[in-house]
């Protein structure tokens, strides 16, 4: 019998911020796969850390650096071969994500290889927009709002247009577009209502009024916050000058 | 000293998708809230129920069903004055939330009554969307994708115009809305890429392809997914035709 395939949802970082069933899982399978950069550890590797058991076999999914072509097929088509090996042998595998395996996950790259081959159940998280939201102790939305969620790296007209057409907006993967998405927030004079958010629920958190950020560039696992007459909100924050 | 209140997210159903940092505050705190409406259960009691040692202080929050001013200001006053009185009292108290505290939910009503004055922690929590997501087996939103979560009453002309600039739709709230809203997707040509979803991660779960579903209502705690350019994920549904 073939063993089942699990992409986990470990959540924003906080490895206490897993879920039971998540938890479970962990546990209980003897192999794991995770992503990680192609210099420097695993993030979901180590959100999971705490609650491995040990002794399982691990599979790295290396994404390198720069790739021309995205998602660097290669890389995937490899790692589903590795874990369809361990699949046809019975053994169960859980891919480890971070935040929840489908909001922008690099999951689905394995999903859409495997998961018509094998049982599969995928394990929601805890998103990093949900957990920075809580942490800045405002809400990401309400009542009859909508809300977007918008990569960093889309052009400046098309951002302006689509934060136009909402009340709140979770700008994401900010990294090296920080500085430029920071002038178009302030241009459409949203600014004191934007929060800016970094390693949520980690060690280094940093959360903070967008308006008081030195920096010119931001770590890929950043976000911008904003709820448009959410000036009232930002006051309880930390660092907040108000 | 004063005692600590939290805001738990308790996730979107099943009681295995609560955080283990939820689980034990669920576990220690002497006095639960929880949202409850005039008539039935209370959905996050429920939730919580398999975790509560027994034994705890519980303060209903009722919402009459009909309410000229939305929120109920006098429930949540009323509400608050009951959670204060503990806090006072040096008794920690956690108010249980459906899905994730600040995305769409009510605690921000008694957040904003009581945060600035007492220790406060919102814990967030797995949210309907993620795992209506994951149950259906296809992506929420990836690479740069726009994903807008959009309330279901909101009028027609104001929803296209919402559902123009994204790739990825989440509507909720749909209820007593869905023969419109569906009307309207049929009409942007969306059909084909779009899911329902009602009570995901519950014994009661339904998911199917939006163009299967034979109501004419859905319940209040149904959503409708879209992937725009996503037919290719809808065929591993459970009840679709392809």
């Amino acid at each position: 019998m073939n063993g089942k395939l699990y992409g986990v949802g470990l959540g924003p970082g906080d490895p206490d911020l897993i879920t039971l069933k998540a938890h479970r899982i962990l546990q209980s399978v003897p192999v794991i796969a995770w992503p990680a950069p192609d210099t420097g550890p695993s993030f979901a590797r180590a959100i999971a850390a705490p609650h491995l058991p040990g002794g399982q076999l691990e599979i790295p999914i290396v994404m390198p650096m720069r790739t021309e072509r995205f998602p660097a097929r290669d890389v995937y088509d490899k790692a589903s071969m590795e874990i369809s090996a361990h699949l046809d042998a019975g053994r169960d595998v859980a891919v480890l994500c971070e935040g929840d395996p489908f909001f922008y996950g690099s999951f689905m790259y394995v999903f859409e290889r495997l998961a018509s081959r094998y049982p599969t159940e995928v394990v929601p998280g805890v998103s990093s927009m949900m957990a920075a939201a809580s942490a800045a102790g405002r809400p990401l939305a309400a009542r009859n709002d909508v809300l977007s969620v918008i990569p960093g790296p889309m052009d400046d007209e098309a951002m302006a247009a689509r934060l136009e057409l909402c009340d709140a907006v979770a700008i994401i993967k900010v990294g090296r577009h920080f500085g430029r998405i920071r002038a178009l927030i302030d241009r459409l004079d949203l600014m004191d209502q934007a929060v800016y958010a970094e390693r949520v629920s980690l060690e280094a958190e940093r959360l903070m009024p967008l308006a008081d950020v030195a920096d010119v560039t931001a770590p890929y696992f950043s976000m911008i916050l904003i709820y448009k007459g959410g000036e009232e909100w930002i006051h309880a924050l930390p660092g907040s000058k108000a």
